[in-house]
């Protein structure tokens, strides 16, 4: 897709640094090597072609393409500072190389920069939308940080930490997509659904790989959510499931600081039994299958064609690994 | 001054929290009853009351005093991130109450509502300064965290990143005064002027304190800025003379962390006297007093009258403690 290469550009553009400062030069050239699948503006280039306005509103859609990866890019700067992650993406992140201190200023430059050519191009209504998802992500951000290391919990609250952590971004890529392209009302909400189901199924894969992948993803050690107190769906499962007793065990065990890594590594197994009992895996990929299955039900009520493929394809993408 | 009150109204809906998270409220809390003396709203106010537009500008001039009092909130949260400060205004600082993480993300909250709050208001302009300037907040930042325990700062480095941290905020204040209130380009160009001059001696005044303060102010103890390694203009002043290479010695011991207490004070009278034959102090007071002098000059080229008489006012209360 030849849009998202101008989605690079714009990013590129939005990044420019002019003043010579040489920590910032080395932390942005950092932010912008790691540049990932940009699964957020693909969405929403997709999601606006859906309305009469395209194409010409193809410029504009690879501007906010590259404000909606901004906006990620500065979320996983400042989520790198809260995790301690040493990696990302395969490469060290702003906040290991540089420390926290410089990490939470790089995360407001991204910021400030975003702000600053979203006026420039006097996007009102997508502005408030973004301001309002930023101030979601923080919500979920804080929700799950406010429940770290608690196995009680609720399936309802990481539901909604994840809503704010990734799909309320999803969900505004839609939006702006079908925003700018002037989709229907009806046309716009079906699309800020899918795009509901594609943050929560993407998340709950993201949190779902960290429990069953064997080796590291991305950097990322087996089990560091449930080592860093965050429990996500298969581990809440799980803690309600009678095999859960043994599970808050071996989880406040964990969370006393006083294993090495080869007891973490022992522990795994049994985690993984305890799953494997409590089918909280199962139950997982279940739930992602459903979302996976409501968004394309939503998809087949707009109109047949490559654009509709093109969601269709990503979800595939998203399905698999 | 009732605009003021009018201001507070206006953060304190900016600020509101309907999420309901308990934590968030918690940090709010903190953040609203820390507020301290809104010296760039005032500015922004009287600098609005030098327009044609003034008095129906008034409402939109306490909304935009509002906004620029709450960038000032959001870089102290994120600021007490970096020094790990304890206390603000006599109070715990929301990092040291709910620790770096939730810090970060009440940062990143009330930069949010900020920025949905001016698009709301379809400030273009505004918006845009204002990006402009948390940029530049974050190059002052990020200058002043890449010089750390760097005897070799320059008085240049030094002035470049507090004209970032401090001055870039007062200057946009005084903009946005002139903006609102349709100023005439040559009035908006003396009110910036203005403003640099007050961001510039507020910060080396803020940064002499530090030094000169018999007890810790607002909680922060004396020769904090020297201990953390942010060497401010009386100690570059004395490093570039005679007697420097002694301070450079104390500076060097201080920064090996080896020391307790009780030696730092014991040290403190040294740099007292480094200081004194040096006359750091006395070259900063002066440096002080000439943007003082400077902004008084610039204020009596304008209209006189009881508005003017209110900046040579700020101008008092600044110098004085």
């Amino acid at each position: 897709m030849d849009d998202l290469k101008l989605v690079d550009v714009y990013v590129d553009e939005y990044l420019r640094d002019e003043s010579g400062h040489t920590a910032l030069r080395s932390m942005l050239n950092i932010i912008n090597a790691t540049g990932g699948k940009k699964v957020r503006p693909m969405v929403l280039l997709l999601a606006g072609r859906f309305g009469p306005r395209w194409p010409e509103c193809r410029e504009r859609l690879c501007k906010m393409g590259a404000a909606v990866e901004m906006i990620h890019t500065a979320s996983l700067i400042h989520d790198d500072i809260v995790d301690d992650s040493p990696m990302r993406r395969k490469r060290r992140t702003v906040q290991s190389k540089f420390g926290k201190e410089m990490a939470v200023y790089a995360g407001d430059f991204v910021l400030s920069r975003i702000v600053y050519y979203l006026f420039k191009e006097a996007s009102i209504e997508v502005g408030m939308l973004l301001a309002k998802t930023v101030e979601s992500m923080c919500y979920g951000e804080i929700g799950q940080y406010a429940r770290l290391y608690d196995t009680e919990t609720t399936i309802e609250d990481y539901l909604s930490n994840i809503f704010g952590k990734t799909a309320s971004l999803f969900v505004a890529a839609c939006a702006i997509g079908a925003m700018e392209s002037g989709c229907s009302e009806k046309t716009s909400m079906i699309l800020r659904q899918v795009g509901e189901h594609i943050g929560y199924l993407f998340q709950l894969r993201d949190d779902l790989l960290n429990i069953t992948s064997s080796s590291g993803r991305e950097g990322k050690p087996v089990h560091c959510d449930l080592i860093n107190g965050t429990y996500t769906m298969p581990i809440l499962h799980a803690l309600r499931h009678p095999s859960g007793g043994r599970l808050r065990e071996v989880i406040h065990t964990i969370g006393s600081g006083t294993l090495v890594l080869r007891d973490i590594e022992k522990m795994g197994e049994e985690i993984q039994d305890i799953l494997n009992s409590s089918r909280g895996i199962e139950f997982t990929r279940e739930i992602i299958h459903n979302h996976a299955q409501q968004a394309k039900e939503l998809l087949e009520t707009l109109p047949k064609g490559p654009v509709r493929q093109g969601f269709l394809d990503i979800l595939e993408l998203l399905m698999g690994d």
